[in-house]
């Protein structure tokens, strides 16, 4: 079997080669922790997001979508506890200067990396990236980027509650760059320092909030595996058995990623302590708290919180979506080495659909269908090259239909759609071509 | 004709209590130029977003998507110049200690708050927001927020070149948050310290860029009057008089603000100048000069931007949509005050339809009409108060079409649709409505 190093490392120059993600500030010798997405990797994270947002928010009548800033008031934090709690423990070596989280270490007294036995004792060290807003640089003026979007979320409640008018039970949900000064960035884009996450908090009475919690365990395992197409035995369920004080069940959902097991999602009750906090420390005890007309009573919101990374899911599906796969370039009467493929399930792919002219000379009718095809589907033009070269080129990028224009298409007006995971080819009309494409893709 | 600052406090209020947009952290006393988007207002921002995205980058071959992080290598800002130069000069009222940009006083030594002629010498005061990277808090590590989404755009323009297959003339465009430490955020979501931008940058030869710039232009002017709807006595152009040393041509789209003419859109030509400065700081000429096959030379690319603010557009629909409407109200019975009604174009309408039962008895056929409507536009269903009362909530989040199931419904499977703009009613069958609706929305 592969070493998952290998895989990795075949992943990552992929990613790079074809436009997915790439390191931040590369020119400069790149800034560690953080990853630009390129030409096709935010086809692809703009396909889950907007994925995401439809199953969570625009399909359902008691979720509403939230926008907030990145920096909040200072307060946010402190009411969170993450000024005072969000922190790894480090130490450092005195000998070489590194410096290690001491949760990573096989034996914190020893350097990892000379092997001194000179290590400092562990403090605690702030994973919030703290700035100043305004034109005085003092602690009075010092902000924080925001650690996770869900508490602005929290501090929202009451307004958008009455904007749109809802009654408990109903949920709030965004999506948007999150920032912890990880002090070891690592896993490609699994761990990184900005990020995007996408969390819906679910306010709900204390007594259905059990009821509520399966709910969304179920919604989001559905998520993975129905909507983003993911087998079942990639994907675990992982209980908490250490919950916070105030939590009655927490699970993550685990993705095997080549790396192992590691989380993707998290499904958490997390009762009424985000509500009482922020009504303890703002003091606005009205904006935290709610009526219930028909029980007749004021309460705290108990919350059940879906939370997801944007990057861990991208990657995920990047990961489970490589093969290479010997046989099928004969099929295909390639002479090559094994092809590279992603099999993206259509609805997500970057790419779905790409028209490729069989000859030059018919270039024009070619772009025309092109032109019509692009409304409708994410789309790509090629002309250069073999047709095998091209169907290797959508290969390697997942793209399920290759849409090949020949001499024939002139007479019958049809075209040969090659299908990218089983390799055959259909004889399409260009009238029919849209639902026909529809149909495979929305399925 | 009204006051501007009354206008806008209408704006600010309906923004709020309709869940558009409102202040961030508001429970802990707001924090100065940071705004949120409510469930409708983050409708309204992802469909523009959208827009932008498909006219700007998947509608055309020559345009490629990025999607980079906010915080880049610091150099990336020192080759900018932001570092060095993106800064107001401030003075500071040594009586009263409160600060001022120059640029904005009637008279650099007189306080404007206080009287005092007691200002400090002007000094500059640099506008990018910092924080620090990695473990360490010193200058060494210290990195910052972008000021700008284009940057990263140069930075990648190699990368994305090659993963792309892209010969010159062709463009790169992101959509994402940036940040300015302004020191006077005002006029509401106009001018605030966390935004979201939507760049393009178009390289090309030299030889070809007054072409360039002229073609843009017109797209972007289309995009404002045909795509958005805006009328054209609404938009100016404002040409830049005073030039960079770079730069051939720069001009602003203005747009009547209820506070003035203001820039909305800015098309530069920046000649060479990003790239020979990327070049010389990175010392990666490679990645900065492009080999032109045709011509048989390496140059610099001259670049042509487009540059719009995603929160200023959104800003500019509402102001542009508001109305107050006297003589409507009598037309649909109603005895009330004039209605508020927001007249955006349905494209980018945050609801798009709505669905109305006109009794509690037809929820069940009327929800089954939503939830088929809502898997092809932003629907709304409301069940809430008289059909009057229900048109003018959905006249103020601006609705094009009101959709109402009747008990007529039940036998001949038609609804009514009331048209926001015109207030008329026209009877459409059910298996019909998606395609009427498409028709009038995609138009």
């Amino acid at each position: 079997m592969e070493n998952s190093d290998d895989f990795m490392a075949k992943i990552v120059a992929l990613c790079k080669r074809r436009g997915f993600i790439f390191q931040s500030s590369e020119m400069y010798g790149g800034i560690n922790g953080f990853w630009d997405y390129g030409p096709i990797g935010v086809a692809l994270k703009r396909a889950v997001e907007q994925t995401w947002w439809k199953y969570m928010v625009e399909d359902r009548d008691n979720v509403e979508g939230l926008d907030s800033t990145i920096i909040c008031h200072p307060m946010v934090w402190q009411a969170s506890g993450h000024l005072a709690n969000f922190a790894d423990e480090m130490t450092d070596c005195t000998v070489c200067k590194k410096r290690f989280r001491v949760d990573q270490m096989d034996d914190p007294t020893t350097c990892p990396a000379c092997g001194a036995k000179a290590m400092t004792p562990p403090r605690n060290f702030n994973l919030m990236m703290k700035t100043f807003v305004g034109p005085v640089f003092d602690e009075e003026h010092a902000a924080y980027l925001r650690a996770e979007t869900c508490q602005p979320i929290f501090v929202d409640f009451n307004t958008i509650r009455i904007a749109s008018r809802q009654k408990l039970p109903f949920g709030i949900a965004q999506t948007g760059k999150s920032f912890r000064n990880e002090i070891n960035p690592r896993n490609f884009t699994f761990r990184s320092r900005e990020f995007t996450q996408m969390e819906m908090e679910f306010f709900c009475h204390e007594d259905e909030s059990m009821k509520w919690f399966d709910y969304w365990h179920e919604q989001r395992w559905n998520f993975y595996t129905k909507i983003l197409g993911i087998a079942e035995d990639k994907l675990r369920i992982h209980w908490h058995d250490k919950l916070a004080h105030y939590a009655k069940k927490a699970l993550d959902i685990e993705f095997l990623y080549p790396f192992g097991w590691n989380e993707v999602e998290g499904v958490h009750h997390r009762g009424t302590w985000d509500m009482s906090q922020h009504a303890a420390y703002s003091k606005q005890e009205q904006d935290c708290r709610y009526f219930d007309q028909e029980r007749n009573a004021t309460y705290y919101p108990t919350v059940v919180e879906s939370s997801c990374g944007l990057d861990r899911i991208c990657l995920l599906l990047i990961c489970n979506a490589y093969d290479e796969d010997t046989a099928a370039t004969q099929k295909e009467g390639m002479d090559e080495d094994a092809r590279v493929v992603l099999h993206f399930a259509p609805r997500i792919a970057p790419v779905q659909v790409a028209v490729l002219p069989l000859s030059k000379k018919l270039e024009e009718p070619a772009t025309d269908l092109f032109r019509k095809i692009r409304g409708s589907f994410r789309a790509q033009y090629d002309v250069t090259g073999s047709i095998g070269k091209r169907y290797r080129r959508q290969d390697e990028i997942g793209t399920p239909f290759c849409v090949t224009f020949d001499f024939d298409s002139l007479n019958d007006n049809a075209v040969t759609v090659r299908d990218r995971d089983a390799m055959t080819q259909e004889r399409v009309t260009v009238a029919e071509l849209a639902q026909w494409l529809r149909n495979k893709i929305d399925k």
